[in-house]
């Protein structure tokens, strides 16, 4: 792609960031969305299918479908309800030339369950919004306040969006903050996604956890398996080894925060 | 007390073992009921009230209570459904000359709820059975079967006894297996007792955690903090000073595994 052909994809405001993975790039704005390390975390740390169909809800700009393609042959599908931020997504698609297993749809994730159907996905990941309407942290602008708070679904719309669109046997992982972790499990019980495998994010070794992994299974028997902590950072304030090679990899480009 | 009378507490096959703290001590018998790690780390961690009520349900050979009675002033009961646990029990508590505020039931803790009344206590702590009864791991000693497995009282069973011995805004602290996280914490909902307060432990650093202690409040509202991750032992085997300190406190006292 030509530097005239990128900057065609770019709107007023917009910029084109180096993505943590060897040759991608993705379109951000401080206006709209940017991505966090929440989204990086559950993207790399997922046990995403090598096949198959996975779809990516509240997908943003498109970070978590663009770092899953690097990991699987699957056609990855993201649902994004703001038409805004869902074309900044599409263009993101483009500007790493995915269009052939990158796909995104605006809508209201609700109704992308009808037209979808159920059962047809191997895998669903999901970075919802962590705030309640209720908790009063809302931003003047409304792109940024969409996407932190529930105004578009609630978690539970959210986990039975997923139940529905996941497979008996097939996998939703999704990151939320700790402070939620009880709704989150018994939201996820009552619609038989089982949760399996969970991880605990530490910002410094000797803080509390303010994110948590979470992968469950459609209809699984109930064993919950947690990890050893993820600490993200060191008591000098560098990132942790671990961390550093989840958000590297084996790239040397620097992640834009 | 004389050694004489000391020595008159003891059944054949039982031993006296210094306590953590500095001047208490323990009858144990390996082939009924020796405390573990697990019952020692929620009688340290839990947030027992100063004064007021504490029953210790699962009490085993009253292990919980001995060491509650260091951090508090409250007058604390611990049930045990074994009348040769609960005998042992009740002789510890004369050892230790802790008859004017330890107490020790014998009983079914669902009987124990309806003689006790509902919402009488300030704090509930239970170190319950941790294998459900189809696991098949039973042992061929009976008392030692009874006291890892749920022959007597489901997780249901006991939770439900937490709700109804707590009032409300009073606590339960349990520790149980980090697989069961699932099924706990949905029953804790189940009863509205809501998990307020989590930490994961994990035998080292880079293992999946071994142990989870919550604290769940009655009648509060979700917010649940996770605690920092506790890891037992260094890389070298040794206890890290995290767990030395909750162990040994001030003492200097060995602990008898």
């Amino acid at each position: 792609m030509t530097k005239t052909d990128v900057q065609a994809l770019l709107n007023p405001g917009e910029r084109i960031d180096d993505l943590l993975t060897m040759d991608m790039k993705i379109i951000q704005s401080k206006d709209t969305f940017s991505f966090s390390l929440d989204a990086v975390l559950l993207a790399r740390w997922c046990k995403v299918p090598k096949r198959g169909r996975v779809v990516d809800l509240c997908t943003g700009n498109g970070i978590i479908p663009l770092l899953l393609s690097t990991r699987s042959s699957a056609s990855i599908v993201g649902v994004e309800i703001q038409p805004k931020i869902a074309d900044m997504a599409a263009r993101n698609v483009k500007l790493n030339q995915l269009q052939h297993r990158l796909d995104v749809v605006c809508d209201d994730l609700r109704s992308y369950v009808l037209h979808a159907g159920h059962g047809t996905f191997d895998m669903v990941t999901v970075n919802p919004p962590y705030f309640g309407v209720k908790t009063g942290e809302h931003r003047v602008n409304r792109s940024i306040a969409a996407a932190r708070h529930e105004t578009a679904g609630t978690l539970v719309d959210i986990v039975l969006a997923c139940a529905k669109l996941v497979k008996s046997g097939g996998k939703v992982a999704l990151v939320h903050r700790p402070s939620r972790l009880a709704d989150i499990i018994t939201t996820l019980r009552a619609v038989k996604l089982e949760p399996k495998r969970m991880q605990l994010v530490h910002p410094r070794m000797q803080q509390e956890a303010n994110m948590v992994l979470i992968e469950a299974m459609k209809d699984a028997k109930a064993e919950l398996r947690v990890l050893p902590p993820l600490i993200v950072h060191q008591s000098d304030g560098a990132y942790t080894p671990e961390v550093h090679n989840i958000l590297y990899g084996h790239s040397l480009d620097l992640i834009s925060e």
